[in-house]
Formats: C-alpha cells, structure tokens, sequence
C-alpha cells in the first residue's frame, strides 16, 4: 500500500465529496471487478457517513452491486481524466477488456477485498443501505460509508489541500460529453462578520 | 426581469448542477420566503430532470417546501459567498430577518410565484416528488425540474462558459466551515482516442 495513503476518520468522510466532485464507482462480485464513473453522488449524512449514487441499469458495476452489497466510491483527479472519461463511456457488457483499455490499475485496501483505483485521491467504502423502490424507480442507492481513505498529498488532518499540491491533485467536474472543469481557487466565507 | 436571464431548455437542465455546486434551497408558502445553503444537492435524472436535495428536519425551509410542494435550487456565485454562508448558517426561526441579514434581494421570474435570489447564475423550479419514506428516514427530498433558466453571461446555448466570464460568476463549492472552493479551470477529454 501507498505510504501517502492515510485512513480518514468517519466524521471528516463527508469532506472528500462536499464539493461535488464526479466520482469513479467500483465493485465486484464472484471474482469480477469493474469501474464506472458517476458525476451524480452526493453526500446524505455526517454520522454515519452515507451517500447517494445514481446508478443507471444498463451498467455492469450495479449488478456487481446488487450482487454484493457493497461498493467504492473514489475521488479521480485531473490525471485521471482520460481514465474518467473512458470507464464512464465504455461497457463492461460489451467490452469484457474495459478495465485494461481505460488504464485502470486496481488494488486492496484494508481488509474489505473491494477494488480501489490507483491514483484517485480518496477512496469510501461503502455498504449498501438496500432501498428497493428507491433503486427501482430512480435508479438511486445508498450507500453507508464503513471506511475512508485518502492521499495526504491532497487532503490530510481532514482538510482538502488543493491550493498547495500539485496541480494533477485537483478534483474534476464533468458537464457533459467530454468537458470537465477542475476544481479551483481556495475561498473563505468571513464567520460571524458581526462579531 | 434583468435581459441577461435566460430560459434553458428542460433537457439541459441538469448540466446547471452536474458539476457539483453548492446551492440555495429558496421556498415560499403562505405569504413566507425563505433561502437557506446546501451542499447535498445532486442531479437525479435526464428527462423529465429531477435532482436530490438534503434538507434537515431543523430548517424553516423544509417546512415551507413540505407545506407548499414547491422550491427553487439556484446557483451561487463568488460574489454571493457571503451570502450563502450567512443563509447556510442562520435560521429564519431564531432570526425572522434572517433573509435582510443576510444580504438576500429576491424577485420573481415566470409565473411560479416563487422567490429568486438576485445573482445567482442558473435557477430550477421544482415540484417535490413526494417520497415519505425518504423525507423521514434520510431528510432526503427529490425534485421534478418544470423550468431552469439561466445568466446568459455564463451560462448560454447549454453550456457553462467559466472560462471566459468574469471571475464573479464562478460557482462555490463548499467543504465545511466558511471554507469553499470555486470551479476552476476547464479540461476536455479526448473522445474516441483510438479512432
């Protein structure tokens, strides 16, 4: 394992995607692993952390999902974002050879088995909270994060760090087709201004 | 109405909020506005567009948007930081000026009746698509998009344009705190690279 990748507590979870990131969504079940990209996850609690995903059903990793009940939600960077765009337009179903041709290299973390994506700059494991109509009629899912992980060279001491790390640290946004933006400057609201 | 708003086409709504922003939840019922910040908002759907929001059992605005059905999700701006942390963090039960404290101007766009903060850069009407079970377990709310619409100096012909505005119109994403990124540089992906 990566020395710079560091367990991040539960309560600061919620952090690595406050800001709306897009996200790389991995699973597997029966001995398959495979990779989609999600630009719809969204934090829904603080304690227990929990999240929401979109999840459409005409892909691979939901079935490995339902299948499993488990899942990695990660945060890709902008060195990444080839790799983004290619596990988010490819089809395992078609293309049993995805994972190699968008250059995803895959590894274990902790005890779960699940596959995490080399070079993301966080990683959430997560256990699936089974919502039937939810998943049915919205193709939504929620997940309990169960553990969390990050690069210290982005986010340590439960504090992003994008204004001081490298430039290919930076979360990515997609919009539509292949146009993303990265995410940018620092900003600080003034608190109690009155005080 | 200001010249610069314009409608955006129902189909290309969800790319106002694809890329992560954090936003204001305003509502209106009985005579009563309101605005308040949040960060746990997400696109749901293409078509009809629907989108997430998370809403604490805690705000006015959830009572408003439980009473009357109705809520608008727009877009702040880094000239609305301010803004969006005293709504984020204020309560209009504790502080019925809240909105004046805060810096809040509204207006009416359409025929919804409902309150728009002044400068932001995209707006979503919605319909609440009432789920019980979500708004009870999770403070989980999902919203059908029935009209969006756009600054057409940052948002035209269904794209963002970050890239060339004013600085001003970027869009804040929060982390926690008074602490907030703002969307940063644009990146395109190559599409169909072997071809």
């Amino acid at each position: 394992m990566n020395q710079h990748i560091q367990a991040v507590p539960l309560e600061k979870a919620y952090r690595l995607l406050n800001h709306g990131p897009t996200v790389l969504v991995s699973a597997r079940h029966d001995g398959i692993d495979n990779v989609m990209a999600a630009a719809w996850a969204c934090a829904l609690d603080f304690a227990p952390p929990k999240l929401t995903v979109v999840l459409d059903k005409s892909t691979r990793t939901r079935e490995l999902i339902e299948a499993s009940g488990e899942f990695v939600i990660q945060v890709p960077t902008v060195r990444l974002l080839q790799l983004t765009h290619e596990v988010g337009t490819r089809s395992r179903a078609s293309e049993p050879d995805k994972l190699d041709v968008s250059g995803v290299a895959l590894f274990r973390l902790g005890d779960s088995g699940m596959p995490f994506v080399v070079g993301c700059s966080a990683w959430l494991v997560c256990r699936l909270v089974p919502e039937p109509h939810n998943q049915q009629a919205y193709d939504l899912f929620i997940g309990e994060v169960t553990a969390a992980w990050a690069d210290e060279r982005v986010f340590r001491d439960g504090h992003w760090n994008f204004e001081a790390a490298d430039p290919g640290w930076r979360s990515i946004h997609h919009i539509a087709g292949g146009h993303f933006y990265a995410i940018g400057e620092a900003m600080q609201a003034r608190i109690d201004p009155e005080t």
